[in-house]
């Protein structure tokens, strides 16, 4: 870990200790410089090009220290930032950790987030491999992750063109109804409630977004993080393209009873939720027929198709076509 | 840049149109796609591995809001990452800059610090490819740099062997007597002073480096971040050994007259101050006499030897052995 001075020592000998069951087998020849260092090395298979993303995950913006779990905090800011590698049909391989925190929390918590760190390495194979640490009186982190893939298969955003059908992976909205469940609790969220699982402990859909990246089946592709509303319109803003959605048919989380009372509007969720993780891709309509319904248990739903006006428009049942404003996730528009 | 939506509009169309000048026509093979998707794309080049550093730059901790004029944050947050690629022998190639700023920064202070970190963009040959932007009510930064050099080359820090000499690069201090200058000034510090221009605009030493890698001189290198005696420490702890410094050998600072009525004394700026991104690095006795005495213009000097103790001890001019506690930086026992 680059900075990993003596002196740093309780925080960052815990990290160490705990990265060394983060790398399996596999990794250690593409890794033959790990923690400990000024910086890390690392060895690309010939024939494959690297993926590169970072994501901050900050006490307050992204979590809430009295309501998220640390282990779920661990969890999700390695996973979120894995999803940016599944959205470009790469394997990740190993992060980088930048962690600044409270002394007080160098003990339990630190323990807990490392656990939950550890989980999502182990099932995502990507090895704690370096970071940097500091003091601070706030939680923040960084995280970055190196991917690989075949040179030249990479699905960009940008590449979606009139009459491809889109589509997305599992249901949404569920990561949206579990942050406003976790709200209206009180105190730290249970680590096992199935309402908040969507919430706390995202799987990025790496196997689907590699397996459409190797087939050629994808045109365009990205992760949906910020809900589907801002980020489809981020797709057909860099593809130059509109898009019209068909509302019946955008797959809608379960909202359970107690919900409904609140008038939670599962469409509103599914259109402007954050957080699901889920892919957001499209499809040559000649293509499309290879698509199975599921792929590895998760759905595959075709939501709509790809239009040339530059304008998302979204038809209800009734045929009636509204325009759909980017209303989901904005940093520099609203905060947790 | 990963999350590059279109609602954080301002603040990314500045680093996007930014970046289009940080990149060079010879990293466009490398990186055939940069800021605005998912993820950024790499190439390494063939018989090469890959250096991966990261480094945290935050308000309050890094730097003064008040005092650091904005320009200097953008050059030494990329500076000091890219010296830990220096660090190995590597050669920069391509950073994620993560971002969080208030509102209020989005402007004018945001387009000075691009413009800093422009200018250390193109005189390290780094290129912006991607990071993540959010809303804060303080500064915060993070850079990630991926860097390469040929497979087998790096320079770690755990291979110092005894009776290896000690040297160093540059004059030591430097960047801690301009830390003391500018907290006595009021307000922000100017640009231009050369008493603050090791620790506002530091020069990592990437010819000397590399250098030294590819000729296979060092056995061991680090940068000189926290402060000799800490990354002293560290090393010998790498290395399971241990030191022997000749203090009127250490190559300090001129101090100016006002300031030495402040009691400040050169030797423990040399031996205690942080920031000064010169390189620290032990070479074989017998290869000393291929080491010259200046490199492109930075001295170079043998200041001890390694030893089998795991003490680092100083002697000074009279002969007296003293152990050297490290007092450099550490976040997690002071603050800026």
């Amino acid at each position: 870990m680059p900075r990993n001075r003596q002196n740093e020592g309780f925080v960052l000998q815990k990290i160490v200790e705990g990265s060394r069951s983060f790398q399996s087998r596999e990794f250690r020849h593409s890794v033959p410089l790990g923690i400990g260092d000024d910086a890390a090395l690392f060895r690309s298979k010939p024939g494959h090009e690297m993926v590169l993303t970072c994501d901050w995950f900050l006490e307050g913006t992204h979590f809430l220290l009295r309501k998220h779990p640390p282990d779920a905090v661990g969890w999700k800011c390695l996973a979120r930032a894995v999803s940016d590698i599944a959205a470009m049909g790469g394997a990740p391989r190993c992060f980088l950790l930048s962690l600044a925190l409270p002394e007080s929390h160098t003990g339990r918590w630190l323990g807990l987030f490392l656990g939950g760190l550890r989980r999502a390495s182990r099932k995502f194979q990507c090895a704690l491999v370096g970071g940097d640490t500091t003091r601070r009186n706030e939680i923040l982190i960084n995280v970055t992750v190196v991917g690989e893939l075949p040179t030249g298969l990479a699905v960009r955003r940008s590449r979606a063109r009139e009459g491809d059908l889109i589509y997305v992976s599992g249901a949404l909205g569920g990561a949206e109804l579990g942050l406003q469940s976790l709200r209206r609790a009180k105190g730290l969220a249970s680590r096992n409630s199935p309402l908040l699982n969507n919430h706390l402990y995202p799987e990025p859909r790496l196997e689907l977004g590699r397996w459409l990246a190797v087939r050629k089946l994808a045109t365009s592709m990205m992760d949906l993080s910020d809900g589907l509303s801002s980020d489809l319109a981020s797709l057909c803003h860099a593809s130059g393209v509109g898009a019209l959605l068909e509302s019946g048919k955008i797959p809608q989380v379960q909202i359970p009873h107690d919900f409904s009372e609140h008038g939670t509007n599962p469409l509103q969720l599914a259109l402007h939720g954050g957080d699901d993780y889920e892919l957001l891709f499209t499809v040559p309509a000649r293509k499309a027929k290879l698509l199975p319904k599921t792929f590895l248990g998760v759905a595959l739903t075709a939501i709509g198709k790809i239009t040339p006006s530059r304008k998302v428009l979204v038809v209800d049942e009734q045929g009636h076509a509204t325009q759909l404003m980017p209303r989901g996730w904005d940093p520099f528009r609203k905060k947790l």
